[in-house]
């Protein structure tokens, strides 16, 4: 806190204060190990309690190992199974956490919740933990790969709102985030290449280096589900470059953020797709539309243009450039330029790991470009939209 | 921003930053007035937007002019009109702000919320202003007593949940608090004696001063709804009370608040007669009975206690000793526990303008007390409850 919390003139009052923010991303091999204290770290042990959120597909695999975890270190713990994935990221998965928290008294700020599953849970029980007296802390556990590179790493939650995605959320900075590798062996392929798409979009736009990596070794990482090989130095390079991007502009203070990169146009392809499009399917699909409207601006190289869809093809992605839709992707760019108070900052590639800002997108280009894109990816023309 | 944001060893991040935080309270007199600056400074002005939500009451008796005052000013004002009141501080008037808000789009950053209201008003308006897009700004105009002197004053927001008061909220600075007192004029008595009640806590437990001024002059400044005499003294040395005793622990970083004074068994009593007990009577009979516990413990002199009561008398509080039931005041202490992280910390004060805090509070001593401030308020014994 700042010496000076209060100064007072007549009239007028002024309060200032600094808040410190502080958490840890830790690489935790075997999380639910009895002997491995990392769970427990950052809250009180033996005698305490902590309500746990997991996702019903991870519960289902280790469930009865996460129990035997907590009743091994005699901490009393209520676990909450919940279903993962896009359609369950809203207000009654919210109020269910909310209301099963209230039925489990625990400490205010030394028994933090536990939240283990993919981004949509812990984005979910992030946003609660925030919200319920005012913010209990918790501890996120990445199982997807998406978690684990993405939606883990930063401090942001969130819900669905009124069809919108994330409208609703808070900044609420983890106590820790514990990584093990392990939980992602028993992914589906098609989670994995969701996370993948995040993974490329930061190579693309901040990390040539990371580019390189998985042009050269990001199919074997995927094909051993991030077990074997490069696995682990992918997964590093992608963690600490996004943590790189995040830690200094953690509140947004800054709202031309690089991370943004294929999150301008797939907010509303998310939302409009929510049954069959993951969100890393609808980033990629964002990624490769920038990428093209930065070739179309002389911005990118084609032979980077090039690259990107290359890459995108080695690994097995396989976007569908037809879901695509010009009259939506500007509806889309339209609310984030509200969230972006005013600006697009749409950002562009200018090579492969160095990124711009465009703030005069407009309407045709979009058009162009998702032609040509098409035309690139599928030999045809774009099908005309209603 | 700290200087290192990211700290990186093997296996390890550590994410560190400092976040500014800073609000003013100004006194403006006559805030609808279209000459006057203040509600919308602290964002754009002409041609921009603002979301207002309004109290209807106030919205009855001041609509006309707030809809010309941003008229005048060329701003596009959506104007909400929503009950006060404890029974609506619920999820529902929540979402009914995040939906009105969601179909007026704003900018993120420099169109600030703007809530006018009692304390239920803008602890509503300020929860759903930090959850829609994580955090849009917010300004807070009290119309009420309880509003000016506390609910204004401080960063948290919050809504009743699961039958349990302020269960959900947040942390949430407001860029600024507009103070005018002209507003409290058209009071209803009642609602000028509910603030009044946060007065005196304030007194009785941080500022001796402010008592003695209660004791002269309360009374008249109170017949007067704060407009004459002292009631400009008064309320300032409230909100600077209130002030000086929150911003040193913003966050509640220290969970042993003087300002809880009134705020522990006060909670269940307050769901538990939701429908006709307001927040001030109901933390007035925590007043009581804190203060004589802290008589029967010897911490507080009974002359003291008798100032107390003769005060509340004096003010014409009316205060209802027979509302207080020690087995409900008993369970309200529980969750406090949990809220205060295994500790009763119950504020007692120890002399007028003098706090301690209590660990080992036991029920006998409770029913005790209520017994005893029932036996003097009334000259009748408690009638056993159920």
């Amino acid at each position: 806190m700042s010496a000076l919390p209060l100064a007072h003139a007549p009239g007028q009052w002024r309060v200032a204060a600094t808040r410190r923010i502080e958490y840890e991303l830790r690489k935790a091999d075997d999380v639910f190990d009895p002997q491995n204290d990392a769970l427990l770290a950052g809250g009180r042990s033996r005698g305490s309690r902590r309500f746990v959120v997991i996702d019903d597909q991870v519960h289902r695999l280790h469930g009865a190992r996460v129990a035997a975890y907590f009743q091994s270190r005699g901490v009393q713990a209520r676990i909450l199974a919940l279903p993962g994935g896009e359609e369950h990221k809203d207000e009654a998965a919210w109020r269910r956490v909310l209301q099963a928290l209230d039925a489990f008294p625990i400490h205010r700020r030394d028994e933090p919740v536990i939240a283990i599953g993919g981004g949509v849970l812990t984005d979910v029980v992030g946003f609660a933990a925030s919200c319920y007296r005012r913010g209990l802390p918790h501890i996120k556990v990445p199982t997807t790969l998406m978690g684990y590179v993405d939606a883990a790493v930063g401090i942001k939650t969130g819900i669905n709102f009124n069809g919108h995605k994330n409208r609703l959320g808070s900044f609420e900075p983890p106590r820790r985030v514990l990584l093990d590798r392990r939980l992602l062996a028993t992914l589906a392929p098609r989670h994995l290449r969701n996370g993948v798409c995040e993974i490329v979009k930061l190579a693309v736009i901040c990390d040539a280096g990371l580019f390189d990596l998985l042009e050269r070794s990001g199919a074997d990482a995927l094909a051993s589900a991030f077990q074997a090989g490069a696995s682990a130095a992918i997964l590093d390079r992608a963690v600490g470059g996004m943590l790189r991007e995040l830690a200094p502009n953690l509140y947004e203070d800054d709202l031309a953020r690089a991370v943004d990169f294929g999150h301008t146009f797939s907010y509303g392809l998310e939302m409009r797709h929510a049954a069959t499009l993951l969100h890393g399917e609808a980033v990629l699909l964002d990624v490769l539309a920038s990428t093209v409207i930065a070739e179309r601006r002389g911005l990118l190289a084609e032979a980077d243009g090039e690259r990107v869809l290359a890459l995108v093809a080695r690994l097995g992605l396989q976007p569908e450039p037809r879901l695509l839709e010009p009259a939506h992707m500007w509806q889309a760019l339209l609310d984030r330029i509200e969230h972006r108070n005013g600006h697009q900052h749409v950002p562009l590639p200018t090579a492969i790991g160095a990124c711009a800002f465009a703030d005069d997108v407009v309407f045709p280009e979009i058009e162009a470009a998702v032609a040509a894109l098409t035309e690139r990816m599928t030999g045809h023309e774009p099908i005309a939209q209603c």
